[in-house]
């Protein structure tokens, strides 16, 4: 399967090869999505073992692949350590992905699934069962790891995948991909079911999100905010994605504080740069003489930057001024936007105006206040007195995530397993037709 | 709300204020579903009771109003006899409007019913609940009374909704329109709630489809071919839709005669203009001798054209002959193609082929042949021994249905209340933070 570095290169049909390629590729995924809808669940699993055999056999030969990934980056001397440190693959993370794919084996076949069965008075049943959406296209940047968990999760939904990793990491994932297809070949399933794009050229990516004339039924991009954009912008199929969390933590007045420092403290800080990280602070004014100050020292002293609006600014000396941009910026760092609101109300208007429909928590011990909050925040994960790092498949109990969305079209919040499934209805009679 | 007939015609900003008339619906729309969100289930059922009440009332002026177009169509001159029929109201379908909105208050409210909810380790409760998708805008073309089937299902889901009906129905949508904002301004809800385009500009369908920057979520088409062909090429939204139902009925060796007599003749001829009306009638080899020829007699009798692959020519003289296109061919007309296949497995390959993954039925006494069929025919809609006719929302019990779509995201089979909204994520915590 593994094809040269840069098998269309240098060529001057370059683009007209590229896109027979790339058909090839579509037409050869959708075949295979219609052999892997109707795998039993025991063949899909064999074939998660042998995977997670095949990555664990072959650590030496990734953890090599990557080596000379990680060299040509920091040759080309523009990658930030952020960047580099994302693209390295180390012993502890190759076992991180075969243990994954070992959790992803232990989930619930969703496949086949009735999640509704009803019956008609004139005697016919109707259920509703999970069937795969198809085909799966997953567009990642650096981090290789990236190969493995979307390839295995969309398997166990049943979905062939089309891999296009970042070009940085093409040789890790080449390495992480051939193991895959090892474990497809074991359990006699076919290998264009996980398919890596076998080629560095960006134009790869175009041609993914036009759909491949059908070939694609979704696509998810996983990374930076650039890509999520460009992939929202220009595709042609659905989308699953969060183009970004600005995330609110709001404080009512009834709250208990050292709940309220509690889990603002880890809202913020726990891992600034994942979506589920808090980015503004609201504060009930009718408590802010209580909360305000012991919550913005508590962040400052924990390296938080904190940017507020005035009354914040009058807490501590070391919050900065902030800007209207403050309000809309999903910092992804020790930074935190704070500002002082007019009770649950006053909350959910900032919200509505400056939220990104990801994640928001209230803290209150007031019942009224939060199922207010609850209802009216229109977000995919809203908590009551729990931290927004929660917004995670495994934290919500999927087994594991391809992504989190924000749109509101048939996968919303972590997109698992059973949200990469769609459905239909069987009905079954005995010669019933309609009067 | 009653807006001059040509509000924006013959002016030479035509299109400046066209598209400025169009944004401002969809900011109100909106904002009227922000407000739609959170109405009380008792709420929309009083506005959807005094529309009711309204339209009885009003019937008269509908009618009235109905008549105009009607005779304007006419005095065109290129308007087909179905055409009118499709256009013309009588004391019979307005009543039966009024019905169908009655029929709809009695659904059960989807909003806000939680369809799981589990318990996570560390203590927290996770809930998912149904929250309505936003704003639907609805494109239809000569029937008036889509506006106020489509108008009030989209209240009863929650959400705002866009009406563009085609321009020949224009004065009927708009009385019947007045109807409905009647029964929101009753119960209080804003009017914006239900729109109906003021103009029969046709560069507003275009306006729709590009989303009216985002104040539009999901586009439904309500009409012929090439209007769902030209809104699923062209909508930059998510689109609920089928664009034509190549429905197969597959008569399988085992299949009790006298059943398939019953069930072939009413899924062609029941009514052959609907989407669920069969168009391909597939007979088993094995049994071809015993079943082929009484199934394609009793057709032809019927009146219906029977267009078959040799052997079913041979089985009458009145059989003419398919050519390869027929196999793909919604007829929406008293004909049907006519194929001898090599058992199930023969049926499901021509149905995945040529079928447009609509609805598809087998004929079967034999179970394993059916659970086969079920399982493999990748359509909205398989059925065993019922006819194909029933593939509409009202017959699955869904109370009314806004139509029926053959895509594999959010929505499929037949869209009711329950498919127009989206979900979102509760989580109850007592204080957790994520280790």
């Amino acid at each position: 399967m593994a094809a040269p570095l840069k098998a269309v290169d240098g060529n001057a049909d370059r683009a007209c090869d590229l896109l027979a390629l790339m058909s090839d590729l579509g037409t050869r995924a959708r075949a295979a999505a219609r052999v892997l809808a109707l795998a039993p669940p025991e063949q899909k699993n064999r074939a998660l073992e042998a995977m997670e055999r095949a990555i664990r056999a072959n650590s030496a030969a990734i953890l090599a692949a990557n080596a000379e990934d990680v060299a040509e980056a920091r040759a080309a001397g523009n990658a930030t350590s952020s960047f580099i440190d994302r693209l390295t693959l180390t012993p502890a993370r190759v076992e991180g992905m075969a243990e994954g794919i070992g959790i992803v084996r232990g989930i619930a076949d969703p496949i086949g699934v009735v999640t509704e069965r009803w019956q008609r008075p004139n005697g016919m049943s109707i259920e509703r069962v999970r069937v795969p959406l198809g085909v799966v296209g997953v567009i990642f940047e650096s981090r290789p790891n990236v190969a493995a968990d979307a390839g295995v999760l969309c398997l166990k939904s049943g979905n062939a995948v089309i891999l296009r990793g970042g070009s940085d990491s093409f040789r890790s994932c080449r390495a992480i991909h051939e193991c895959l297809v090892q474990g497809l070949r074991e359990a006699g399933l076919p290998e264009a079911a996980i398919t890596l794009v076998p080629t560095r050229d960006r134009a790869a990516v175009g041609m993914m999100l036009s759909g491949l004339n059908g070939a694609i039924d979704v696509i998810v991009p996983r990374g930076g905010k650039s890509l999520v954009a460009r992939v929202e912008q220009e595709a042609r199929v659905p989308v699953f994605a969060h183009l970004e969390g600005v995330n609110h933590v709001y404080i009512d007045g009834s709250a208990d504080l050292a709940m309220a420092k509690s889990i603002v403290l880890n809202a913020k800080m726990r891992r600034t740069g994942v979506c589920g990280a808090a980015e503004t602070l609201l504060v009930d004014r009718a408590a802010a003489g209580k909360n305000l100050k012991p919550l913005v020292e508590m962040l400052l002293d924990a390296g938080c930057e904190v940017r507020g609006d005035e009354a914040v600014q009058k807490a501590d000396a070391r919050v900065k001024p902030a800007s209207e941009e403050d309000w809309d910026t999903e910092y992804l760092d020790a930074i935190i936007a704070a500002k002082v609101v007019d009770g649950v109300e006053g909350a959910i208007a900032h919200i509505q105006d400056h939220g990104s429909h990801h994640t928001d928590a209230i803290v209150s011990a007031d019942e009224a206040a939060a199922s207010k909050f609850l209802s009216e925040v229109d977000s995919a994960i809203v908590l009551h007195n729990a931290s927004t790092q929660f917004a995670d498949g495994g934290e919500f109990g999927f087994g594991a995530e391809i992504g989190i969305a924000t749109g509101r079209f048939h996968a919303r919040g972590p997109v698992g397993a059973e949200q990469l499934t769609s459905f239909k209805y069987r009905v079954r009679g005995t010669g019933q037709t309609r009067p």
